[in-house]
This record gives structure tokens, sequence and C-alpha cells, in this order.
């Protein structure tokens, strides 16, 4: 039986043998930066760990065992690069500044065309695009009034023209250790063993500086101007989103996630036609980044704890399960502000006190907080609301007392 | 420098020690199939490769280095447990049936009670709750008259009751191998190898067979009687979706992603109500699991190829970049709805030959399948459309020759 064939011939780790690509991170220059390559063609030419796509890295892998892809396949870029320039910015070359994505990610096969013509084979870990998209509330907000049809930017139908850009984990781990607070190695030897042993070359190989872990990246959205959200002068509006699939994509009425992603874009579209821009970005980070196995354990316990579901109790039902009241780290989420060259925010359209702090500790400055207006909270999202509100989120209204927590009640499980 | 430290101590790969609990695939009696144990706290319990909550893993891992998560942290299930009963079912017992989830992940806790009694550290792989959703397209639907509340099911307001689970992968390697032909031994070797060397243990623990992936599960939406799907004389209607954020979420015209969920979505509730069952299935396969960065680096290459966007060259295009025109692995996708007992699927909410050929192939009926109705397709997705109809994609209506694949044209990029 095949299965029994001797393993012991397959090179667990690679050693450092001189053949890898330089990084320097945070270099200015990009024939000094370097590509990341991730390439499993030839593997001496790598100087990260791991491979690309985040978390698809399993899907092609399995496409590679199962024969459906030749594991030498190289994309064929042709006419893929960005349909928008962005940067470089200043950021760019500051290499605490961006410590989780590449910045030069967009632009690799033209900023590193030398690496290029050497038979580098590696690909962008960015990519950028124009569409157009159409939401039902931004009808919505056509019909009531709230939006005027410009013809452009905003059609009568509701559409809308966005440059879009995809954006895949680059991490370079001195700098994630340092934003932390903690060692490398102790980053290192964390990551390694609390996955339960997730790439020994993060222990093996300590000069590779950058991993490419498998979680999911980013998108983020721009309406008008892309090239004007650097300039401080011009009005920018903001909304940093945390996936919500239960509530994005299906409405779930528990919480407010998509009639606030929704006013967002309402915000930034308003901007935009005033002359400003406004910039949407939505992060794969399900469930504070517990995952929806531990959202939907947390709604159970929510919902029959004694007493029932209340504001008072909130976070304790998550911090129970999951140990902790959230895994988002925000610490990581200004680096595509960065990547961007925002270093002013006019109109944040956010109420996380969270995202706020780690926004303008990174160096970005926010002039105004835009709240959820108060007719678009579901009926059963407002313990999650008044909870939030009471623990440090934004507001310009009251916020409950320990009392008045405990009056803030949801629905049973069972209605 | 701590970075400096010798890291030698460090047990890169654990070995079999005897204490590990038994995992004995598609066992019908809980007693002898065991739990799936993926605890760090107790590595001689563990019974899998990598740990819990697919791509969120690594997550977990960096609030444990940080600092914010004892590592040793249990979860307090409490109050947790599925809201609604879901099995077990005969395919339950075929271990060859479900290979990509664990049909015993949602009611672990109460399954395998004798281990947790034992302090086996042990923890749900599913959460099954129970929810109201309310979208504008529903919303609407209820407003054309196309659907009538019921007062129950579904309200004046457009609120839908709905039961939902969330499903974590848990990987059976051999079941997994089988599905795709090919010996576990190539499939562990392709993983870890293409992966670029993630989980050394597939390679080294060739007796531990059950592999958590960090990838993104699914969820599932039940609608009218989750114990009815099961019976294969009730109605039942299904659609099983693919992620597209930038459709499902953003409401982007180039395909037809979110139209068609939300009109599943319709003849769900439409069936349920006349006394049958609907149930969507709600995949994390972005861009047919090529990621985000891989999809809009094709739409940059479809739109400006010489002579534009055509659904002619539709797939060719992807082919370039990704090296294959899809990575769904269409094969692992009827698990969950054997996970469910579904034996019959009344009405087939998809036009996609690839999922209909997997589910008949695994041994569901499907009695009819139904297309997206023409006025749904966005004006800019008619490429995708025709290109997939021409590719063997259901229609009840013509299908272009190869000339007629050249007209259909979409926007330029800059449009």
């Amino acid at each position: 039986m095949a299965d029994k064939k001797p393993v012991n011939h397959i090179r667990l780790t690679s050693h450092p043998d001189g053949d890898a690509v330089s990084i320097r991170w945070g270099e200015a220059d990009p024939t000094r930066r370097g590509p990341v390559v991730a390439t499993l063609t030839e593997p001496a030419h790598r100087n990260v760990i791991g491979t690309h796509a985040g978390s698809y890295a399993v899907y092609r892998a399995l496409a590679v065992a199962a024969g459906m892809l030749p594991q030498d396949h190289r994309a064929d870029l042709k006419n893929t690069s960005p349909a928008a320039q962005i940067g470089p910015h200043p950021s760019w070359s500051n290499p605490d500044r961006i410590v989780s994505l590449d910045p030069w990610g967009a632009i690799a096969p033209q900023a590193f065309s030398a690496q290029a013509e050497q038979g580098i084979d590696f690909r962008p870990t960015i990519a950028v695009t124009r569409a157009h998209i159409n939401l039902p509330e931004l009808r919505d907000a056509v019909m009531a009034g709230r939006l005027k049809p410009d013809g452009d930017l905003l059609t009568a139908n509701g559409d809308i023209k966005v440059v879009k850009a995809a954006v895949d984990p680059v991490w370079h781990l001195p700098g994630i250790a340092k934003r932390f607070g903690m060692t490398e190695n102790a980053l290192r030897r964390g990551l390694f063993e609390q996955t339960g042993g997730m790439f020994p070359e993060l222990i093996t190989r300590p000069d590779l500086h950058v991993f490419l872990p498998p979680i999911g990246g980013l998108t983020l959205y721009a309406f008008g101007d892309i090239n004007s959200v650097s300039n401080k002068d011009i009005p920018l509006a903001v909304r940093v989103h945390d996936e919500c699939n239960g509530s994005d994509v299906f409405g779930s009425d528990i919480c407010t996630c998509r009639p606030y992603l929704a006013h967002g874009i309402e915000e930034c579209v308003r901007t935009a036609q005033a002359g400003g821009a406004g910039v949407i970005v939505y992060l794969r980070k399900e469930g504070r980044a517990l995952g929806e196995v531990t959202k939907f354990l947390v709604y159970n316990a929510r919902k029959r704890q004694e007493g029932g579901d209340s504001a008072a109790t909130y976070f304790q039902r998550t911090e129970c399960v999951a140990g902790v009241q959230d895994m988002r780290f925000q610490e990581l989420m200004p680096d595509v502000l960065h990547w961007l060259g925002i270093t002013r925010i006019h109109r944040f359209v956010s109420m996380s006190d969270m995202k706020h702090d780690a926004i303008v500790r990174s160096g970005i400055e926010i002039l105004e907080r835009v709240p959820i207006p108060e007719e678009l909270v579901p009926a059963d999202a407002k313990v999650e609301m008044e909870a939030k509100k009471a623990a440090g989120y934004f507001t310009k209204g009251p916020v409950a007392d320990a009392t008045a927590l405990t009056q803030v009640k949801g629905r049973g499980l069972d209605v």
C-alpha cells in the first residue's frame, strides 16, 4: 500500500543556503527592499515562512496533491497590474509603521522587475481593481433623498463606482512583536506552539523574518479620488469594519454590523460627492476573530442564562467560552490606512474605542466620530449596543449605568 | 537579547505515547467513536493534527503569545448546547459519507460525556443557534407580493426565523484521500510540502488521521422544521452558496452571487411556508477558493485583454493567473447535506453542474434545478452567466455557441 512508503527523504524544513532574495523591510528604494518570494518551485529562492493566499494556501496544496494543478505553475500576470495607483507613501519606508501587509504587494512585478528578469518567481500580495457596487440600502438612500445621484460616482439606480483592493496578510515578525511589546522569539514560539505545531520554520529559521499566515486578509473600497486620501486637507470618511457574516450577508438582527456598514458607505459617498473621499476597510475577523462557532455558542449562552440576554452580562458570556472578550488585535488594523498614506480622518464611522485608539496611537488624527443612527439599530441589537457604550464605545447620547444595563434585555432563544 | 535564547528544548513534533483518546471515524456508537481532542494543555490527550477554529487558530496563538489568553483556558460551555437537535442520522455512521466535518461536532459535550468526566478537554466544532434575519431583498419580495407574511416564519416587516449552524472544518484524512482517489500518504505529503511546510505531523504522525486545517468553515441556515429535511417526502429547497464577499456584502455587479443567494432564501421561505423546508449552505471559498487577491487580478486581466471582457475567454483568464479554473473541491461539499440527513432535494437553487454532480454522486437525489431569474442578473454579470452556461451550467434557455460567446461583452475597467 502506498501509505507505507518511507517518508524520511522529505525535507521537513529548509535551511539557509545563500540563494534567498533579501528583504529589507521598510527600505524606501524597492531595488534594496526586495520582493516577498514564497515560491515552492525554487525553494532556495524563498525568503518567507508560509505560502500565498492566506488560508486558501491549503486549497492550493490540495489542488497540487490531487493532480489538478502542476506544482511548478507560474502565474501569468499580464494585464493584472493595479487599476489605480496607490503610493509609494512615506509610511512605506518606516519599518514599524506597516508590519502586517506588504506595502509593495500591489506593484511587486513592476517595483521588483530586476528580480523578475532574473527568473525569481514572486507574485502580488495585493490586487487593485475598479468596480460598480449596488446595495439595496444605498438605493433606499437615493429614494429617500439622503443621497443625490450625480451620474458619475453615484447613478440614479444606485450604482456606485469604487476602486477596491484585496490584501493578503504578510507579517514582518520583528514589527509584529514590537507592536505587541514582546520579543520576536516569544512571538515565534507562541505562533508555533499554540497552533499545534504549524510551521517549525518559525523556530528553525530565525533568518526568515517574514511570515505569510494562513488567515483571512482584508478588502478596501475607496470612494472618490483615491489619491486625495493622503491629503489631510481633503475631507475623508473612513469605516473600518470587521466581518460579521450573519449580519453583513444574512441580516441577523442581533447586531448592528450591516446597518452600520451601509451607513458608512453612505457617509463615504456623501463625502466623496462633496469633493472629499471615503474608505471602507473590510477585515476577515469573524466573531471578533474568535470564529463563528464560538460566536454561536456565545449567542446560546447569552440567551439561555439566568435572567435572559442582558447588556449587563454581554461581555462575560464571550469571556466564559473564549477566555477573552475579543481577539481582533486592532493594533495591526491601522496598517492598511498607512498603506494608503492616510494621516487624518475627518469623519470616522465607528463607535469602537479600540479601533479609534489604535488608529490615533499609530499617528493618524481623527477629527470626528460618527455613531450609528439610532433608527438603524435592530431591536435585538440593543443589548450589544448598550453594553458596548457602557464599556467605552463612543456615543453622543447617555450611557447606561450598572442598574440600567440590567434592564436592557434581548429576545429569548426560542421566540 | 531575548531573541538569541536557545530554542532546542522546544518539542517540534509530538510522538505517540498511548494516552491519546481514540477516534474511530464513522462508528455509530459515540462511546466507541470518541471525541476530537485538540487541546494544547494536555498534549498527550491530543488525537488530531492542528487546533480549533480553522484559520482563527492563528489569532488564538497570537493571543496566548501576547499574554491576553491563559494557555490553559478551558471553555465554559454552560448553556451553549445546540438550539435545535440535528441527528444522529444513518449517514453519521458511514465513514466515507462525511469526511470534512465532525458529525458529532455539535453535541460532542453530550455524546462524549464519559471522556469529559475523565477531564479530557475537548470542545464543539459545530454550534447551532436560532436567529431572526432580515434582508432588503426579502422585504422587497413581501412588498411585491411574491412572499406572504405568516406571522411566524415570516413577519410583515420581513423578519425570517431560522435555525443556523456554524461548522468548522474537521478532515478525516483517509476519507479525504479516498474522495479524491489518492493515497493518504500522497495527500499528507501534498498538504505538507505545498503549504511550505505546515504541520510536519502530517508526515511524522501517520497514527493521527484527523486534521483540523486552517481554512474557513461553513454556515447553514435552515427554514421551517429542521427535522423534516431528512424526510424525503417533504419538499426541500436547497442552495449551496460559495462566498463572494464583493457581491454578497457589497453588491458588485460583475456576478450574480448575492441576487442568486437572495432568490435562494426566497425559495426556501416559500417551500417552508408550504409545509416543506429550506436549507442555505454558505461556504468560505472566496473566488472559487483562490482567494480575493487572485480574483481581482483576474478581473483586471479580463477587462484589459484584447477585445475586452468576453464570455468566450472568461475561464481562460482565471487559468492564466491561477493555473486552474476553480479550486472549490465540490467533492467535499455534500458532507454538510449528509450531516443533516438529507437524501432528496426537491428544488436545487443552483445552476452549477459541479455542485449538482457532486451532490448526486454522493447519493442525494435532486428532482428539480432552479436557475436564477433572468431579471436578477446584473448587466455586467452576463459575461460570467453566458460563459458558465456554455461550460455546462444548468439552464432552461438557449446556450451560446462559440461565436455568440464572443458577442457577450462586459464593461471596460475604467468605465
